[in-house]
């Protein structure tokens, strides 16, 4: 009888895995929807609960969905774990620390008042919709584009560095020039405002008063213009040039002269005339 | 009698149809002119009416002009579908449809106050330029543009999906560290906030007080300064593939079967595989 | 005696075209700087003019350099006037209709008070700076960019037609749903507002307060971030494009194959090994 | 023993030089990084001694943290030139007047009060991570960033001057339109504010309140999405070409003469004329 149990698990595992880790039958697409109108519900609810006008209204309510959708959360963990040959391998990956980190504030609220708003961590499980959406056009598009942003990661932290080291001397010279009156208190909060202009952000919480600090600003502002072309032309010659190579990775090979100069849509050889 | 009235009806139906949508002759190309006149002083009109000094002054004046205006948009529509072969491919047309929806507002008016201000919504007729100036080479552009536009959006959608993730996170927590004395009201506020921050806007009606949040801010700007480079990268990168793929498509014309698809160091022609 | 007379004033108006007009003698190289300076100059009298304290103080100084100026900048037009052969084509010549809409708004504040602050137009004259650095690398780089800014000049106004369509669409939603108390006034407020968001620049002077208006605002300004990518791509598409076709300007053609595809370093043909 | 000395004191001289100037012991390596700390943590002292609370309750602290890195400054100072061979090099190189400069404001602060906000301009001493981030990868992403702007600074110096005389412009006008009523005090102040509003800053202290002072704000804003994608386009296709060259560059190499600028499409070498 003990046998029959296990071995009735152990159905139960695999059906159980199919359905949430699986995503091509029509039980493990459900689920996965499922989960992830939870998941967004219950960061729209974490979103409601800091309204202050709606929380006195529906206290209640709020606490009640969101301890439901902490305990389906906390099921859906458990069955993880339980239906996955390596557990351990789960437990620690990104998604398995972000999944444990987003049952966690709510069990934590007993104990410590105003935790719930960490729930709002489960926006991070949001990702999984990627995983939802493995379509293998949609998913190249993704490498595509962080392998673009991987290669030009160098040349922007080099540009970053000397951009944190003009803010430091701008922000100095405005806390100089301006003084506290024009809400340049400190150094640092003239750096502040230097990154706020320099991203051409500009708020206005703080903006130069004196002829001289305004004169600066311009220049700043100027200077912040130009520096915006740098950033978009790394990221934008590594994104045409990932284009290109992928447009010559599509390209045909002459099996008569090996030219792999035809394109995809050519039915002869440039080169030698050869039918493809 | 009944025949040649019939046969009356049947030319002052081409006639017209010729005048209402066609672009080539004297009568249609005036005709267009005066309608997308109309159009742009039917929609200062309604603008002008939302500004109250001027409303005041001249409220009969302006309730009467376009009185005029709907009139004679109503005749149109009429006419549009009295002498098109197909009315019901031209009623539930993308242009008809915006037809229909622009002359509506003002017969509404008579049962519900206020909804004159939907009269704006003739300024999508104004797209019908683009009709008019059916000059080859100026809608080829408007092509390229959508072309590119297009073939870039999925890799912008992602990008755009990770932003928002990002915001909620960031806003999340701005509104622990800041709270509502600056303005962080509630997480939606603060992911306001973030969006407002991180697109450059930077309105100012909501700004970090807190040196710890001035910090914060300062890295989401920094941050929203790289990320301004990704979508330009993807939508430029596109439009020189596009660019480049055109300029090579123009390159070499086969003699043997015209095709115009081979490149510039092409020997034979990729169609016919004749000698260029 | 007249003879002699007109041969003199023939030599004098020959020397002053040199200096006035020429750019190669020392003299003349000399008169565009202190032209130059003296334009600068009077650009920078108009401004101080501008701020109260300083006028205050040193009307009097002001007036006398302005008047100074004027007379240097009228006698300079009289004299370009008379040693130019052809006195008609400078007269109406870009350059020429600046030269005289620069020095009359002195004369005119004769009849008319506040008119001095016209003086500003002579900003223009700053234009000249580019025949005095008339330096061949220099003066391609900025003919470069003007081809690149024209070639793109299609494509832009079509994109600037949508986004004021879609300005005034979404203006109008705006003035509905914030009404007056935001700032929303009048429909052109709400476009006006909806044009400073749209392209990042964010004042705050006017930004919606509701929850709804929130949302759409930030809408707009997700928008408004992919939008920036699509001039950018056009420009830089264009510029790329330009560079290229620069570059293969200056490849080295082979006397042996007539190959094109020698890099202008290269020393032996690619194509054929034959020495260039 | 005057000898022994001598060589004892030449000794020291090259044992120091290694671990001053050096980066490749671990004693140079240590010895860079205990430097590249002092300086950060030198700048955030002087930061910290803006802040007013902070100041008041931990000024001596803070005084005598700073005299001791000026002190340690001093002596590297002096160190840096004693065991180099030629200490004028040194001493008149960029990096050699920085730290001499760095080390200056903290004496000079004997007799003139509130010279140590100057001690800031240690934050250029921060430029020597380059020195010892000397990876050969790393050194050429920042030689190949330099080389692009530096290659497309001429195009943008012609562009910025169109640009500030577009400001001087405009601002003129609006400071006619608007007047001082709306912060437009004067000529200078209504170009700051184009500068601001051309650059998609958008403070907010300045903005235009009437209809036509909105309207050209507007064309001005519209005007300025547009030019932003000039600068941008300029550096994205310099590093577009840079990247192009670098990429054909490695493609092929010549057996014979061990040539590497032999495009990947090249039959025979460039550089010898040998067959590939």
């Amino acid at each position: 009888m003990r046998e029959a149990f296990k071995s009735k698990y152990e159905l139960f595992r695999q059906k159980t895995y199919i359905i949430i880790y699986g995503t091509n039958t029509f039980a493990g697409r459900l689920f996965d929807l499922i989960l992830l109108g939870l998941i967004l519900l219950s960061v729209i609810l974490v979103m409601l609960e800091t309204i202050q006008g709606f929380d006195v209204k529906y206290h209640d309510e709020l606490v009640f969905l969101e301890w439901i959708i902490t305990i389906f959360f906390s099921i859906e963990y458990i069955l993880r774990i339980l239906t996955i040959k390596k557990p351990t391998k789960y437990i620690f990956s990104f998604y398995g620390i972000i999944d444990l980190i987003a049952t966690l504030p709510m069990y934590l609220s007993f104990f410590i008042t105003g935790t719930s708003v960490l729930t709002v961590v489960r926006a991070l499980r949001l990702l999984r919709l990627f995983k939802i959406l493995n379509h293998p056009q949609f998913s190249s598009q993704s490498v595509h584009l962080r392998e673009s942003i991987m290669a030009s990661r160098g040349r922007i932290l080099v540009f970053m560095y000397f951009v944190l080291i003009s803010c430091i001397l701008i922000g100095s010279i405005m806390y100089v020039v301006e003084g506290p009156e024009s809400g340049f208190t400190s150094i640092p909060t003239a750096i502040y405002w230097c990154i706020v202009t320099l991203t051409t952000v500009g708020y206005g919480d703080i903006s130069p008063i004196t002829p001289l600090g305004q004169f600066i600003a311009s220049f700043v502002m100027i200077m912040g213009y130009g520096i915006i072309a740098v950033p978009t032309g790394i990221v934008t010659a590594e994104i045409a040039k990932n284009n290109l190579i992928r447009e010559q990775k599509n390209k045909r090979i002459c099996k008569n002269c090996a030219s792999e100069e035809n394109s995809i849509s050519a039915k002869f050889c440039s080169e030698c005339g050869h039918e493809l």
